[in-house]
């Protein structure tokens, strides 16, 4: 257990590590290295070690041939602050829990110290499999997990992951362009925009496909309708307020989450307007909690819960050695429509609030 | 690692199992059945050598001595599905995270056969500690924990845990008082209540503390405004139709969850009725989210992150040996007001909706 990955797979691995040195005409002890992420290795010479260890499927045997330990998976957010967490967190957990495997969740905060934290303590305790959860970290994490020869699946990728790294996401785009159809179809014309971070890829999905169905009506994208949001309540807030401010206001508001439509709904109650008589608001997530929010919140469904899921297979099939039908997996979003939208009354077609 | 505490122990602590079965007058192979909760043991014998385990201290060696391999601990719920569970499992992976300890996190459903499963996969991992939440099936993982000397600390117990086990919880007494006599404070004598899960010692005390907030006032407690509830957002709006639907409703509703406001909230609007114009709500929890919700929720606090975090401390300090200052610790709670609550219209006073 504490001997960590590469022993295992050298005790009983169909290409041993003995074999992988020959091949490469370094030493056993230097393979080890180069296993266990050690720095005191020539560039040139890690380069061929992993080449050869990656080649020969090295790191695929470390699972299946640890029957006589627990098998633990590894579940990474940089936050823990927001209810979807707990949708994927259930996800991973119904799977793993299934299988037998322990469920170990951390939070690394987008701080490379954390990360380097979790990474040690990851290494102790010689985890079967990573499922990586949104972090501008990924390459880093990826970088190591590949020398250590644990399996990695990144959820709702951050940036475009490497190509040999597994993700599982929703398809954002596609969830962008009908939550503002939805407003189109109701009349809206004036539609804003309350963005999520745009290092992340799903939120430039999530604006391309607002972006496309203007398009697609005819309609000119207004930049003074898209504002900047982090995806929590209180930029939500702000972006709502600075909408309202304008010359010309929109009649309605699409947010890229859930808790900026939150946020949204409540600086339209603070100023007296009514959702969706005075403006139509939508979202992106479905979080259980907007079924009863005041209103009910018409949003963009995103299976989390089911992305959790797909992701721990996908990581099993990975520590089995299996092949995977596509390394690039988007569950279908879902317009839910509730009670937070509504057609712009007739005597404002075409105007603001 | 695979061997169980047992054998770890036996290596490494001050009392031997040798020690130990000679002191109850049975084999070595005896008290290692017992340690490992095998049922092959008589009962007599098996109470005798628990009894002598306990005494000496045996299980609060298992953590300090294995210094070699990686430290887990169980975070264990009944459900991972409300924003509540996230907020527990930030604070527990915060305090375990920074001493290099990884949360495993699991699901049971109160149901036995999932506990079993994972009591069984508990036991494969070595697990060092656990933390259960809430759940009813703490009397049989009890006794199970406490044969494989697992330390446990229970986060707001359902029912009265076993001396021997340590609690963290809020004071749901007070709390439950605090906001009822916030909405006394207001004018308000028709005051609904919306109840979680009698079987729930934190939803029995919530609703002493109501009564016992009405009773200091002079107000006799009326049954019919007191309406079962599940914590969930639907048992809030069925529970608060239910009380607008009497012949003289209330003017102010205490919902014990924030989730049950949130419901209640939602039966308002759908009513036409305005929070809190025409009625006020307080919950109970102070989620991240209700911050956000329209209108932002008077509610009371309880201290989620915080009661994961001494919760990990308290099971660090039993793996450690070290003694408890107490065995039961109730976190304040406190009362947040926001715009859900204001006082009863004078012309209504005493009156209900």
């Amino acid at each position: 257990m504490t001997e960590g990955h590469a022993d295992r797979g050298e005790r009983r691995g169909k290409v041993t590590i003995t074999e992988i040195a020959r091949e490469a005409g370094v030493s056993v002890p230097t393979v080890s290295r180069v296993v266990n992420g050690r720095s005191d290795v020539a560039p040139g010479t890690r380069a061929r070690v992993e080449d050869l260890l990656h080649r020969h499927g090295y790191r695929r045997r470390t699972a299946t041939t640890s029957r006589t330990r627990a098998a633990l998976l590894d579940l990474v957010f940089n936050d823990l602050d927001s209810p979807w967490a707990v949708e994927i967190i259930r996800g991973v957990e119904e799977v793993a829990h299934a299988a037998g495997i322990g469920t170990v969740v951390s939070a690394i905060h987008n701080r490379s110290g954390d990360a380097r934290q979790w990474m040690t303590n990851l290494r102790a305790r010689a985890s079967d499999g990573v499922v990586l959860v949104t972090s501008v970290l990924e390459p880093v994490l990826h970088e190591e997990l590949r020398r250590l020869g644990v399996p990695l699946v990144v959820i709702d990728p951050a940036g475009s992951p490497a190509l040999d790294v597994p993700t599982v996401g929703a398809t954002n785009w596609a969830g962008g362009m009908a939550a503002t159809e939805h407003l189109l179809r109701l009349g809206h014309r004036r539609i804003g925009f309350v963005a999520g971070p745009p290092r992340l890829l799903c939120s430039r999905a999530r604006l391309d496909g607002y972006r496309a169905a203007l398009d697609r009506a005819g309609i000119a994208v207004d930049a003074s309708l898209i504002v900047p949001g982090d995806f929590y309540q209180e930029s939500g807030f702000t972006g709502c307020n600075a909408l309202l401010d304008l010359a010309e206001p929109p009649t309605a508001l699409f947010a890229a989450s859930d808790q900026m439509a939150m946020g949204a709904v409540e600086t339209l109650r603070r100023r007296g307007l009514r959702v969706p008589e005075d403006m139509s608001v939508v979202g992106f997530d479905d979080l259980p909690e907007v079924r009863w929010s005041a209103p009910p919140l018409t949003t963009v469904r995103q299976p989390l819960a089911e992305m959790g899921k797909l992701a721990v297979r996908t990581v099993l099939k990975l520590t089995r050695g299996e092949e995977l039908d596509s390394p690039r997996v988007e569950l279908a979003t879902e317009l839910v429509v509730r009670s937070s939208t509504a057609p712009v009354p007739a005597g404002r077609r075409g105007a603001g609030v």
